[in-house]
């Protein structure tokens, strides 16, 4: 096995579940597609005995690079330079130079806010993150904290880098990290790996084992993984390049067992598929949203360009704005309620009407705990997607949480699009 | 110190950040509402030598449970009930009583999806999820994996409690495995451990610390952590219940050095208080979103009950759909540009006009990456609330990518909605 990482993610916040970590899968992808491999990545509070056990745990399994991220702020319990000092055996020393280019940062970014801190204090802000191990190297810093790459002291022991909290920042010091001399002797076994995933739509994990079990025997040298989630299930294979023929015929062998089914095979998500569909066509899309409420709209609009083809969206929370905004029919609305297939119809043409849309996408349904009623359990949701070319309609009962029914309705929404805007 | 818990996350899919982990957090919020510290959370691959060693890696610490997700379903990459069987000395052995409950559950689900799969595939994934480890204890199941608690065959350590990954199956079986009596005995050294918040908002760090520092002395027995986000700075004590007293002390301080910044005492989010100020005011809200494009009103429709206060909102993506939909004039589009001050009121007043809302939201800016222009940056944020009773204007340009762009837009837009609705 080649090169192999950890990674240590701090911070009683990430521990607790108050902010979600966007640092440990981040960096995870950047070491695999640099070819290192990730034993896993250990969360912990900012707590000295808990961190220190992070540490050597990562160390006893043989890692060949540590990466931590967060504990580099001025508050107290910020202690990841100091720990990692002290477990690489490398004492703090104030940089004089790098605690005069933080002391001009906090001063033009406390300019910029309007902040009053005491000149004391910001001194001493200032001065922690200005300390650095001796022999380390500093990255940055992008914000105020400075980024360290700390080889061991003594012994035998992966270097460690160490990365701000906040994600732009940790972000920007990653090249920098990955440049420094002792990583890259630290990653220097590093091989080609290469990951490739095919996506299913509608599909039961059963039926992907069975697909795999038929296979066995032909499937040397793969790593495979499947993973199901709203609907999706992924197929996660990863190899040497000496297996690339291998994994050419578990492919093929896929697009005969599934057809249609298996809507992805060179990575692309749902989303890069109805973007493309969207612009092979020079169509623009539109919606009207009930119980998903705008977060159609917003999925649609996360990629940078998306104003080419995304026109806008109404988000019809109460009965009379899905009269007034999308002009569903009031009459209709009574006769079979929000909650149905021809609301779902009604919404899509009426975004598409409202909003000089090629493509309207209609989503009504009950997101629940509360407003099930007799034959319209909670999950309960009708969809539509109406075209000039084509109409896709769907109705669910789905498992779950508000939040779930929600992110579901979404995801599926996605997928009806990519069918419609299908070649 | 009281009971200490491990959490161990499995999955490629987590470590690699294709999936985001919910279950951890829930898990430690769980654990920590019973009175039990968490040391740590580790997220490992599917791959047996990591899953061992993230399980030994715990109990070398000292943890008095563990507990795992994910891992349980019937492709060969879930493994974790036979690493846990081996690591606990407790060999599996098929419990014919579960089989034949998992076969109903199956056939049922597949009759409801109308898939087909063969007979001979289908047995073979039940039969998988059916294998128990000796002296364990089953539960659920709540999807067709049943979760295990797992005490140790000989010697000392840890019962390890075995839970499937989707959240929603987790969370369903969580209380049959608090009510295990193996777990019981595990966590009865739990102590109660009081959790307080306060959020402060546009309030730098280093002010925090410097606080902090003038009470040092007068916070004996308060482990404080801090977290910055989106604006927000939240300061969360943990203590025990001797030391209430100082706590209040400490948020008494707080309330002098800060007043109207520190916005939350008693655990209230920002979304807490600006469904709560709606209600009290008996008012209803509507938004008209350029650049966040529905998050918004996908944002303060998370609640359920929301449709109380929500009327809905437009997504005004495009120009003309400002125009049409929202009624900003087409001349001081022209003017002054899109992302300009009047335009953000003239969003606000359209939204609460064209939906008959008591208050209106209206965002326009300049996410990025694309799109600058002479005088207005990427990042560059207009945002207006709009009430009969007041309003609030703000100008802002933001750091970091697209997304953060848009979610620090959205959490703005909710301050400026929490001051207007304030008492």
């Amino acid at each position: 096995m080649g090169a192999r990482a950890g990674i240590v993610v701090t911070g009683t916040e990430v521990l607790t579940g108050r902010v979600s970590d966007r640092n440990g899968p981040w960096l995870a992808e950047q070491l695999r597609t640099l070819g290192v491999d990730i034993a896993g990545t250990l969360v912990v509070g900012d707590r000295p005995a808990d961190l220190r056990w992070a540490l050597r745990s990562l160390r006893d399994l043989g890692v060949d690079l540590i990466v931590t991220s967060g504990g580099l702020g001025p508050t107290a319990d910020d202690l990841t330079g100091e720990i990692v000092a002290q477990e690489q055996g490398r004492p703090l020393r104030l940089d004089a130079v790098l605690e005069e280019r933080i002391g001009a940062i906090v001063a033009d970014l406390m300019a910029r806010r309007g902040w009053t801190v005491s000149a004391e204090a910001t001194a001493l802000a200032v001065r922690k993150q200005a300390l650095v191990p001796a022999g380390a190297s500093v990255l940055g810093p992008a914000g105020t904290a400075p980024g360290l790459v700390v080889p061991i002291g003594s012994g035998v022991g992966p270097p460690v880098v160490v990365l701000p909290g906040p994600p732009w920042e940790l972000q920007r010091l990653w090249p920098a990290a990955v440049a420094d001399p002792a990583v890259l002797r630290a990653l220097a076994d590093r091989t080609e790996l290469r990951q490739e995933t095919l996506r299913l739509w509608n599909t039961p994990e059963s039926e992907i084992a069975e697909t795999l079990r038929e296979l066995s025997g032909r499937l040397e040298g793969l790593e495979i993984t499947t993973c199901l989630r709203a609907g999706e299930l992924e197929v996660v294979t990863r190899f040497e390049p000496a297996a690339q023929a291998t994994y050419d015929g578990l492919v093929a062998a896929f697009g005969t067992a599934y057809g249609g089914r298996l809507f992805s095979v060179d990575g692309g998500t749902v989303d890069d598929l109805v973007a493309a569909g969207l612009q092979a066509r020079g169509a623009t899309v539109a919606t009207a949203e009930s119980c998903t409420a705008g977060l159609l709209a917003g999925r649609l609009t996360e990629r940078a360009g998306s104003s080419d083809w995304v026109r806008g969206g109404l988000v019809v929370y109460s009965n009379d704005t899905k009269v007034d905004l999308a002009g569903v029919p009031a009459a209709l609305l009574d006769r079979v309620g929000a909650v149905s297939a021809e609301v779902a119809l009604a919404l899509a043409q009426g975004a598409r009407e409202r909003l000089g849309a090629d493509v309207g996408v209609g989503i009504t349904g009950i997101a629940g705990p509360g407003g099930a009623t007799e034959g319209k359990p909670v999950g309960l949701v009708h969809l539509c997607v109406d075209a000039a070319w084509g109409r896709r309609s769907e109705r669910v009962v789905l498992p779950g949480s508000r939040h779930d029914v929600r992110a579901r309705s979404v995801g599926l929404a996605m997928h009806l699009l990519r069918e419609v805007l299908a070649p």
